[in-house]
């Protein structure tokens, strides 16, 4: 059985975790990226092309991750006849504000304010978030009265939120169709450009993603995150029957209170970040990547594999 | 041989720490606690009750942690027949700014300046501090001029520091006395709601904490704070024999010089962040929670359990 | 075979390494630091002596770190009969502008804007940095009206930068020539006491540098600071034959685009933070200390040692 993925966003973690669970592992990877993916051992097969698109053919397992949509397009996920892990329509969740609300709210899960342009005030923060998964790129910080002219630039389509001062967490969780159970598997805080401010405050940078860095989150506050995690699963049982299989982050503000400013709804690269959660499942370290591995390995083994794949 | 805590603040790294020594463990968790706990492999058994007061009747070693004195009280504690690991006498130390001045200027550890109210100055920065350890919630930054009329609403005991501009380091150490020996087993820097200001400041935030990072510390300040470390446990064997027994935690701000902010008389949060100093005396992975339940493997190996219960 | 170092800045990564690699180590230590290395499992000798000049004479082989020519002299560690490890004639490229300059540049490295002082603005910020590696101490942000009065006070030899506002990455590379193959081990960001002013502004802090973070940088980042330590190996391979041996850092201010600030021409004391990268090339963990031994032990079992120390 061979896994198979686009080298970007979380392959590396895939991989290295397809490895340790004994699985083949093939990489399609763009030429100016060979040297770096080449120099590793993770991938037992290294398909370079500029066509990403043909890993819509693969003859393995395909692992999607968050640079899958902006490469062959939702419409070219779903139709594809190569089996993917997870349940491919949940992928498209993530990619507008509708539906990330939709499902935050049948979650009951507490949301961010939506600022509509006449409620601006002219003397408060803002931020404002452009619409789909960009690693931060053109999100901004902005006051009230310098909203219009910056909104005026803007071609994607965004909105207004109200914006929050305090940490910013993002949770990666689990979900096993085969061991019918979620999976808390750590947390980060992402790295931004806009962080050079950090040390001292110049100007409002763009929040950009450059990494992340795991955090062991103050223990009192997991089983509030946990119960959200669960809530997220129950309401996409409903929304996009069979529900969530496998990795998703819900993206969190903390201010004394959690409110949700988004999710992904597939491998978050933030998980990238070295975490220890996994341990509190599995008797050894358990990235998101190798979890996808294990899961596929469980599934195989009680020929249940129809149950996490689409 | 049972290991049994509450369901908080550290219980994650303690019972995995536990397991991976080899012994069962217990934990008692709160109804709305359950489903997260529930989910992990750790506890062997599960008492689901809203009375935490029960584990003063346990009949295992009870490890203690950061929540213990909230949830029990010092007396309680203190008066309990259960058997606890480390010195009961010690928890207390952390509680006062009495306690900790003089535990710290026992060990002659440099403190943060303490500030009499006729001494504030109207531009200058002040950090004002809560008493007893509660998460940074309460504690505040403001200039001298607002000082007056944001004390005037604090009901808790508090008190006045010159606020440092640096760095701030918890440094988590172990004493054994079945080895003899003191363990520097981690760094961590606190992830606050105040961090909220790193990107664009706002306005002054709280101080909460909502997790940790670990830090690897410029190698060359290792030795000062390892001496900070045996000093501390030489002055508490005077001031509350039998001394630590144990982790505890010393808090430092740094600004070139290290000033001492505070300690917890108990493992801290704060080593829940990944680290990997415990490498440095051992030839596997160690966290502050495995150390506790390696010292009382290692306690009840030598016939020992005596020394290192109370 | 023994392998010795000096007690200081990455000794603990390249001792726990050794022993990982089933190597004796030595550790030379100044009396005031003695406790704490001592309490480590780390050094099967403890040569306990103000006088590190003493590791010139070592009988193991040699492992070179940040505060070697600080201890010890260019013109010593060149001279020195003992064997040291890596070529002992990079170790100068990081202590001027000149050769690292030229170094970044036969590399085609993109480099931090050097500003004349005749071109310095009244309202722009600028970074003054020292030259050679000092752990951050010295350097400073200012803006232009304040430079001239601030660099009345310097002694060292500095020079003026723009500033960059956006993050600082760290990427610890290491060149084997025993498997001709460079490896990207990871990615810090330094923990500076001008951190201090990330939860509210106070005034400009220090540079300072009092420990390290691991982050795992977003994977899109990773192939082109691939391609740029491919091409630092390369042109060094010309400037200082035979080239880089072993372990080597570049420093990148990333603002949406990397620009090369400096690099270390030995291991870096950032890669003592935990980072996962080294599974990509090898099936344990592997950090940037325990790289080295591994390296020394491969090129002892191809009896291929003379590649490898100088």
């Amino acid at each position: 059985m061979i896994l198979s993925t686009i080298a970007s966003h979380s392959s590396l973690q895939i991989l290295l975790g397809a490895k340790d669970e004994g699985f083949r592992t093939r990489l399609y990877v763009k030429p100016e990226r060979r040297a770096f993916y080449a120099s590793t051992r993770l991938a037992d097969e290294l398909i370079v092309t500029e066509d990403m698109g043909a890993i819509l053919e693969d003859d393995g397992i395909v692992i999607p991750h968050g640079s899958f949509v902006a490469y062959l397009g939702l419409e070219g996920i779903e139709k594809a006849k190569t089996r993917f892990f997870g349940n491919k329509r949940f992928l498209k969740w993530e990619t507008t504000f509708e539906l990330q609300d939709r499902a935050l709210d049948a979650a009951g899960i507490p949301r961010v304010e939506v600022i509509e342009p006449e409620e601006v005030r002219q003397d408060r923060l803002y931020f404002v978030r452009i619409e789909g998964p960009r690693g931060g790129s053109g999100h901004f910080l902005a006051r009230g009265e310098e909203l219009e002219e910056r909104l005026g630039n803007i071609e994607a389509k965004f909105r207004i939120e109200g914006f929050i001062p305090g940490v910013y967490l993002y949770v990666h969780f689990f979900y096993s169709p085969i061991l019918g159970r979620l999976e808390l598997l750590g947390v980060d805080e992402r790295v931004l450009i806009a962080d050079g401010n950090a040390r001292w405050p110049v100007k409002p940078l763009p929040y950009t993603i450059a990494g992340n860095v795991g955090v062991a989150l103050r223990e009192s506050l997991l089983p509030r995150l946990y119960d959200y995690g669960l809530a997220f699963v129950e309401a996409m049982k409903k929304l996009e029957p069979p529900g969530v299989i496998g990795p998703f982050a819900l993206h969190f503000a903390y201010d004394g209170n959690f409110k949700a400013i988004g999710f992904a709804s597939r491998i978050d690269g933030g998980s990238n970040a070295l975490h220890w959660y996994g341990r509190l499942y599995w008797d050894e370290p358990m990235s998101v990547g190798r979890r996808i591995a294990r899961e596929i390995r469980l599934a195989l083994g009680e020929e249940r594999l129809a149950e996490v794949v689409t």
